[in-house]
């Protein structure tokens, strides 16, 4: 019933997801060009990727604070790579208060400059390392080809910036956030497998050492670049002179780190995980779990139902109840399956009477059981333990299955048109840019073994290849 | 011991102040003059505001969205008074992605206009209303007298922005926010009384039919509005046609509110609790309601201040440890002191062979007390509830000694040098704007009982005038 509503995402995938991001109500088109809304529904989503992320970066150490949105343009030009990378992309505030402002000012693309600049007068002595902050806000980056939650030209994310004592420290924690934060969550939350590797030297962030990354692929097989976590070296340290006394009495320039992800991960959400009814939302990430459908609200169904979603609510399940029963039933399952929500549990007069509900998981398209009310709560926990797994298992599937592992140069174009090609480092390594020709990108390296590499000059490594977001 | 490291509040109240923010940690001025950097501690603080805010709105039945920074210029021009309030204050970008842009876009100063916009798209039928939104996001007001948290030119905040079938239901959702949100808020959370009025037409919002207010006193007698709460009537509904079909099948304008408060409310903290030693931070409040100080890591006292704070923890404190011997015991101690942490715990060697603890209550200077381990989540407990009331009462009764009943202008002028004076709205009606003249203003209307009016019209007001931040 749900498939007439979107576009098939066989058919035109591009048309399939932007279908959905309206039809799921997760977020409008913004009346600057590039901006968006973000509905009240993808909001909610992005408030529990918000919670799950918080949660584990502060188990990590860091701390939240907040830096000025305003930064003077003077600061975006003291390290010359990381100007050079962004002021295509700058937006600039040349007028305020009615007058033209002395020097204009940028509106952040990023922070390290400014958080950097703070981080020169806090860091004094090596007593006060590793200093670990994090920073929840909207960055600006003036976007040629916006894509709702996907390229923005304001988006929503968090930023760690870091520093430390020595590059070995720098490093254990850039990888600590890759790997506990950013893999961790992909995994356990949103149920997304992800490469974990090394950008390469083309493809590291503007001013950074090292930047390591998490790939997903998505259902048309293409790479979307979830997070990133750099190694800045001291290269903003001088920049920004943020110097320390070492426990020896010597002066030296700290160490960096900076880490991000966005609200692009709302669009690896539906590209990841979405089919031809919409949305698929896994439990650990869902702020709906399960929704309680009435059918209609006779013989005492009305009251049943709101016990029962009162029930699970004290079972600990995120449970919303729909009761508008002056909408068509049909349509508000529709509306259930385009939001993606995991289980819907109908309840109508006929199933009450035979001691039943029906049970739909979204899933797996068709199934349905009518299953007893007794113990529906334990029944409904260990569904959503399933489905968890199962989103999990059939993006994993999906994966390997476009996976290629490509010998040489033709093989990689050839495979990398519809998923993912694996390449000796060393075969492509001198034709890197020949790939950006075909629209293909090194999304990262890793060791034969999938480990992330510290260098993207050692022998043996696998370079992962494909089109990308 | 703490005394010495501030600026005393009856010496200079604004130089006290000052340091408060900077030797707490609070906050930071940013590079672009009027903006703020809020650092870790003052963060938390303001991570605790917004959990206990956002509960309460979402108790009031609202839903959190996100809308664009950036408006188009031509949007602010829409509501005639809404742009001629907000014109002087705006930031406006020209410049984006390396060319002039055809139409400027403004900062959101607020976002009245935006979000209204996509009201019009969203709002058809009466089913579709009451249409309920809140925002968490950051907002820009060019500001000529920046003060840090009071009034900065990029500040943070939660807006709330409804559309209602009749004036009647907006109304009460108005008055509903007013005092279930923010009221409630600043009196159970902050330990703040606030007046709770209606302005008056001189100082409504730009664009609003009226505003109701929240108006705490400060620790130097003058008036900080605390939050606001707007009826827009149908002044945006019919600039951005915003319309219903009726259950009737008329086709009607909505019915409009708007509410917002903002990291403000961080200087009503310092201003409305702080003493000569610092912060107070009231326990319903704190981030740190508690931190076990070890004194010296001697005879298992570091494993044994460990155990304590873990086990207050678990009886739902929030605690921290701090075991950091290699910084002298007085220093830390001023340390807490400054941050306003309500109960101090000193762990040491030879209080522990005697099976107690030192307890230190923030509030009452110098009270210190030796109290046994045994039973000592429970009396934290009760200490913290104990603290959270003793701080509400003493500011009631500060506010209470600093309001004089005023019969005529003269009495008016003299009383709020100091404080508040409350007089009779029909003898100052026409007198407001010679108040001005003296930096006074009509904080609020209330009813001789306390109730919010109505109107400004009505017969027995009572006007409440002060100095305000």
């Amino acid at each position: 019933m749900a498939k007439a509503v979107l576009t098939s995402k066989s058919e035109d995938f591009p048309k399939w997801y932007q279908d959905v991001v309206a039809k799921a109500e997760l977020a409008d088109n913004g009346p600057v060009r590039g901006t968006m809304v973000i509905r009240p529904y993808g909001y909610a989503i992005w408030e529990r990727m918000q919670a799950e992320l918080n949660r584990r970066i502060k188990d990590a150490g860091a701390e939240n604070a907040y830096f000025p949105l305003f930064i003077p343009e003077s600061y975006l030009r003291k390290e010359a790579e990381h100007v050079e990378g962004f002021s295509p992309e700058l937006a600039v505030v040349t007028h305020a208060g009615g007058k033209e402002l002395e020097e204009p000012v940028v509106v952040r693309p990023t922070s390290e400059t400014i958080i950097n600049s703070f981080f020169s007068k806090w860091v004094q002595s090596h007593r006060d390392l590793p200093l670990l902050i994090n920073q929840w806000a909207n960055v600006v980056r003036w976007e040629l080809r916006p894509r709702v939650f996907l390229r923005t030209t304001e988006f929503l994310w968090q930023e760690g910036h870091t520093a430390h004592a020595t590059q070995a420290d720098a490093r254990v924690y850039a990888l600590r956030i890759l790997h506990d934060v950013y893999e961790d969550f992909a995994r356990d939350v949103m149920a997304l497998p992800v490469l974990v590797g090394r950008k390469t030297e083309r493809e590291r962030f503007a001013g950074a050492d090292a930047t390591y990354t998490i790939e997903g692929m998505m259902g048309d097989g293409k790479a979307l670049q979830m997070g990133t976590s750099h190694e800045l070296g001291q290269n903003f340290a001088k920049a920004f002179d943020i110097t320390f006394q070492s426990s020896s009495g010597t002066t030296e320039h700290a160490w960096q780190t900076s880490w991000g992800v966005s609200t692009r991960l709302v669009g690896a959400l539906i590209m990841g995980h979405g089919d031809d009814a919409g949305l698929r939302v896994p439990p650990a990430l869902a702020p709906i779990q399960a929704v309680v459908v009435l059918v209609r609200d006779e013989e005492g169904a009305g009251e049943r139902a709101a016990s029962l979603a009162a029930e699970l609510a004290g079972a600990g399940v995120r449970v919303r109840l729909d009761d508008r029963v002056d909408t068509g039933f049909g349509r508000r399952a529709v509306e259930w399956e385009l939001k993606g929500v995991p289980v819907r549990i109908e309840v109508g007069p006929r199933d009450l009477a035979a001691g039943t509900v029906t049970l739909v998981r979204r899933d797996v398209a068709g199934e349905k059981a009518t299953v007893a009310l007794e113990g529906l709560g334990a029944r409904v926990a260990g569904l959503l333990a399933e489905i968890q797994t199962s989103l999990y298992q059939e993006a994993l599937d999906r994966r390997e299955s476009s996976t290629v592992d490509a010998a040489g140069l033709d093989e990689v174009r050839e495979a990398a048109q519809v998923g993912f090609a694996r390449v000796p480092w060393d075969v492509i390594r001198e034709s890197e840019t020949d790939l950006a020709a075909d629209a293909l990108t090194v999304r990262c390296l890793q060791e034969a073994d999938g480990g992330v590499p510290g260098s993207s000059a050692g022998a043996g490594l696998i370079a992962t290849v494909a089109k990308a977001y």
